[in-house]
């Protein structure tokens, strides 16, 4: 499967970094009760699934993932930390080997943004969901993303992301479209609100986290395709680098972006 | 004063019902004691004055704007709504009429994106502000404005409102600088948040008010700038402003904006 974000070592860490940054933001409100049978779907490196696990120690994970070097990296993490209650699997989200109405919830992190047909895999997923079962998606919303001081350079490195993830036929703004694509798969909404996170100088943590450890190596886990496919010119590319990592370093930065969460269920 | 938006009787209807679409949003946490003295700067016909009124209503109100015949329509609102407590003046907000430290808080919504040099009019704004007092500041962000679907020519037409107030001297965008702007004219930070707006299929009513009461008549009080500056071809601006339109119309259109509330003091 063609990924933007790659498989590095640094983008692992940057991805642990990220769930953790933002685990009140993404995770607040979703906890599944004891012994319910939950589907992460699109784990990868386990990143969600010590969020997922801490916050509901008493349900019964099952973590799924195409790719075998990031469920590597998963059960390195699960051998670390020792979870509980989560088995991890390789399984193509276009087609499951789980019998039908098999959980009782699903939890979708990061997931459809990189997907060739997301609808495809909602109805995959809504078949092996249990009638009155719950699915929560999470998705971040690329063009929602906005900061100060805004450079030229510093719009035409994150554009090089976007138009990057695009030309690999994926939707890196998503977000905006998770209502009509739970709709379209089947699924009656519940609900579905921003998850925002605005920084400035009067939260200093919570920028540099956004900035230093999830935008700024976020956009250069995809440099190769960006410089190779001459999608930004070089030197463009490393002022705009440069220029997103300054919003950090000066007071009168500011950064905000949203993700949006929706909840749905299976009638 | 250049001013995009104009000052037509559709315009004074847009900003009344703007007002009362997003009151909870923007007004939420905004209320000041019996007998407080509050300045209102850039009170326009008084959209904003109304709630101010409600939900304050042993505050004593100055509401200041420089065009005479907004004031003339805020006067009109005034005596059909019985409004206590309230005066309305022609100031300037580079050079206020009033003694120092006059005020026990200031309340600003929608003005400092209209003006050509915000940072003296809020330095203006501390010279009557007494030690102690609150500015609460409210500003929209243009570039934090999304929608679904997206077309060319939509996001054309909103990007010729924008430019059209760039072309004026002023920053559509002024949202994410609020803390920045609120620190380089003296005062000390007490909060700045985002205040959002996301509206899809479960929230129709809001999503009809925002697109249709608010968005599309706020680009279109700009037309004739767009469109005689060639901003935007015609036939692309009346194209973009059908799909904005849409936005509301179809069961899968969604809509997000942001608009920024700081509160800050002087020390």
């Amino acid at each position: 499967m063609a990924y933007v974000h790659g498989y590095s070592e640094r983008e692992t860490q940057r991805l642990y970094e990220q769930a953790d940054i933002l685990e009140d933001i993404l995770h607040s409100g979703t906890e599944f009760p004891a012994n319910a049978r939950v589907l992460e779907a699109g784990c990868g490196v386990g990143a969600q699934t010590r969020l997922l696990v801490k916050r509901s120690p008493g349900a019964v994970f099952t973590c799924i993932d195409l790719s075998e070097k990031s469920l590597a990296t998963a059960h390195r993490l699960k051998e670390q930390a020792g979870f509980r209650n989560v088995t991890f699997g390789r399984e193509d989200l276009t087609r499951l080997s789980f019998a039908d109405g098999t959980f009782d919830h699903i939890f979708v992190c990061f997931v459809l943004e990189h997907l060739d047909a997301p609808i495809a895999a909602l109805q995959e997923l809504k078949r092996v969901l249990k009638t009155g079962g719950t699915i929560t998606v999470i998705e971040g919303d690329h063009g929602s993303c906005f900061w100060h001081p805004e450079t030229p350079e510093s719009v035409a490195a994150w554009k090089g992301l976007i138009t990057a993830q695009q030309h690999l036929g994926h939707d890196p703004d998503i977000g905006r479209r998770l209502t009509p694509l739970l709709t379209e798969a089947g699924f009656r909404l519940r609900t579905c609100e921003p998850a925002w996170l605005y920084a400035d100088r009067l939260k200093p943590a919570l920028r540099d986290g956004m900035v230093d450890h999830i935008i700024v190596p976020m956009v250069q886990s995809a440099e190769r395709q960006i410089l190779s496919d001459n999608l930004v010119p070089k030197e463009v590319y490393e002022k705009g680098i440069a220029d997103l990592s300054r919003v950090d370093r000066i007071e009168e930065g500011t950064f905000f972006y949203t993700w949006f969460k929706a909840v749905a269920d299976k009638r």
